[in-house]
């Protein structure tokens, strides 16, 4: 609405990164699906499939959407900064949802079968990215979505949630490769050293895992592509250091 | 030397982090050597005890020495850039030669066992890692310390080579993890759902991989953390800036 400026464009490059992360993402669900779906009978949730749940939905939950919801900043790098905020913490909120119903599918089946639960290095890793994430979501909410927080302890937190939104994403991808690993080891322990195609294209899957990462670790830290501050931030950011560092033309009180 | 200018001081805070990180360190090698010294009857080179070099090896090169080689320009914030490159590609070259030690182990162990090579997701993820760091590390030496290349071209690649180096750590503690899933379901598959000691401690030292690589990545992102241009770097970068960009006082070419 600003008059005689031009529209506004994203930095070359970005939107094609962007492009390919979400086809990769899709690649992600797709080669999940196809593994659970031809070689390990598919997924029901009443029934002896229900562990099948449990990948799907870590990889559409904590992969996926956690990882779409880094990019919101970088691909609605124009629109008001409060609505950006809004599908971030929707996006988390979302893929926390469907985490949640992943690891319910996972202690059921184990019930059902008489398997202990949290004993393997698998269960710790997910289990502390899965409550460090529900954490950090709530954090998120108290900081940055309702009023209350000041500018100065918001500006204060603002990286440690960023380098800790990172590294959750990075643990829930760590978390992915291990439970992968387990399930080969347990489902196909005896022919996995003999190439078979299922060990194949869960390995496959995991290094698909390790490139959306990649492409969306690359995405978030390229200094060029950080969302610029919007003129009506400036102002307020303005309004701030005039309020708290009394540089009021008009004297302090 | 500088005359009058205070001795120059680490920010707070930096040197417990850094310190932590290396007692950390020394609690991986430790909890590594005891799990093979205690469990898996110790290391030795020729012997059916070949296998227990890879974990060694790759815990000390691929996962401290890359860790420190990452901290350096952090830790030697005041030392001559020169001299600090030098010790970063020496601590990364000798993290190279002890992972080849523990990568020849593993090759060595399963053709002495008729074991195949190459076909899981931890070999993949581990090769990957190496091939990469190995090519990390010959690109870090060709733009940075032979001469050659330009400032502009090292400028435009130092981004990258930062990016990487950081991911190619991350993706070195991820394969450290899988081997680490791995060589329990071979070893201990029946009683690993007990809890019993040696489960608890390998899964306690993938737990202090995640928090070495933690530890290390925030150091090294946190931006107050970075390292400051050095008084001889301002000036050739200013002669750098003067000699491209003709803004010579006395008039260009």
């Amino acid at each position: 609405a600003m008059d005689g400026a031009p529209p506004p464009t994203s930095p070359t490059g970005l939107s094609a990164y962007v492009a390919v992360s979400q086809l990769l993402g899709l690649t992600l669900l797709a080669t999940t699906g196809a593994w659970l779906g031809r070689y390990r009978g598919g997924v029901a949730w009443h029934s002896p499939l229900q562990f099948n749940a449990h990948p799907l939905c870590m990889v559409l939950g904590m992969v996926f959407l956690q990882g779409d919801a880094l990019l919101v900043y970088r691909v609605f790098r124009h629109e008001a900064k409060r609505s950006t905020k809004a599908l971030h913490a929707l996006l988390h909120g979302l893929a926390l949802v469907i985490a949640l119903v992943g690891i319910i599918a996972v202690f059921e089946s184990h019930r059902t079968k008489g398997i202990p639960d949290m004993y393997s290095l698998h269960s710790w890793c997910g289990m502390a990215a899965f409550l460090l994430y529900l954490l950090q979501w709530l954090l998120g909410c108290g900081f940055f979505l309702f009023p209350g927080a000041s500018f100065s302890l918001r500006g204060r937190y603002k990286p440690q949630h960023i380098f800790f939104g990172i590294a959750l994403f990075i643990l829930s991808i760590t978390s992915c490769l291990l439970g992968i690993t387990e399930m080969l080891l347990f489902k196909i322990s005896d022919s996995y050293s003999h190439f078979v195609p299922e060990g194949i294209l869960a390995n496959t899957l995991g290094v698909l895992l390790v490139a959306f990462g990649l492409l969306v670790g690359y995405v978030l830290t390229r200094e060029e592509w950080k969302r610029p501050p919007l003129a009506e931030e400036m102002a307020l950011s303005m309004d701030f250091k005039t309020l708290t560092e009394g540089e009021s033309p008009g004297g302090g009180s």
